[in-house]
């Protein structure tokens, strides 16, 4: 099946490019929050974040950087934390066609609030 | 802080308008594949689904469907599964600045895959 | 098939109580943790993850409080949050044979964690 | 602060022994279910599962084995799939006070149900 002409007819490829950089770092977002995570278990863990999602349909790469301060200060008995938003800085880089987004994900203080946007797109 | 400006410059509002409606598709599925379901529960799951993922940016509307039959016919002794993508069908409607986008989940049975794509964006 | 005598027969019936309530909360927790949530939205997803979680083996019921106050005080110009772990307070009552036991999942100050314990057990 | 006595009174070592292994049980479960994985990427994924689960309270090991069958049998054009349950097969080991729980996960097909039940105890 042409999936392109029965399924994304709708939309150019530079938004076809954009749309599924978006779907996947929604994705990792909900899929991995809440994981529990330390100093020692943190670089398995960001592999495992970015080799799962690189499988979805046109991602390329994606970059995935846990906030390592935030693990090194973990008072808790425990030594762990559950993942948040505010750890993650991301970046997925979709391709389609000769097409290229590098869609971002990292918390701006300002607006105490994890953001997903478009840092390029060509 | 003008967000626009800053994060969303490289983009056009058509395109912002995709982008926001793909976070909240891939989100969606990501969230909530897993979740125990019957069919006494399945309405208060697509409710609970579908007022959680319009508190997202640019989200005007979310429609959920969970598959009745599966559910119907769900042979443990447990009488509940959980969520697959297989049992899915959402549509995600986004607006941003005059455009509208509407974004289709549902299972592919000749592409044996729960596929995201744009139904109409204006 | 006897489910007790096959797979259960190494733990007494008040072990079993406690197995499944821990089971349960351990699933709570990681199956909603990182859903979007507003003032607006909190009763109906708790209310889904009520029903969800009474659906697993043993579960009589299910009681969750997210923190109301943590919702008011959101800055963003979002107006919902992702639901932490700190924001939680939630009751499992398990039963199996005559045997109850309350487990209780809250945020404890001291510990700076989400702690699970058993409150009651006969 | 003593936990055991403020928390945990009311169990024996050999019952709170079973309660965390429980929990992670579940937590295990409800975490990485819709995760995306190929046939490629289920080492690392596993490897990740295991270190993160073995952050939790008493758990000694976890062994995660991930069904490669179904992986190499995926008939989708992307080659890979969600993360079910059918495809799990997990043990965890959790250790307290000279105590030792193994529990196990797997699906079951009498019951078509992935069981989470408590294998070994001393």
């Amino acid at each position: 099946m042409d999936l392109e002409d029965k399924y994304f007819k709708n939309i150019s490829k530079r938004e076809r490019t954009i749309f599924e950089g978006a779907i996947t770092m929604g994705a990792l977002f909900h899929q991995f929050i809440g994981t529990p995570v330390s100093i020692e278990t943190v670089e398995v863990l960001e592999q495992a974040i970015k080799d799962s999602m690189e499988l979805q349909p046109c991602i390329n790469e994606v970059e995935v950087k846990i906030d390592r301060e935030v693990l090194e200060e973990v008072k808790n008995e425990y030594n762990y934390i559950s993942l948040t938003g505010e750890m993650l800085d991301v970046k997925v880089v979709s391709e389609y066609e000769g097409h290229q987004a590098s869609i971002r994900m990292k918390f701006i203080e300002e607006l105490q609030y994890p953001l997903m946007y478009v840092e390029t797109v060509e």
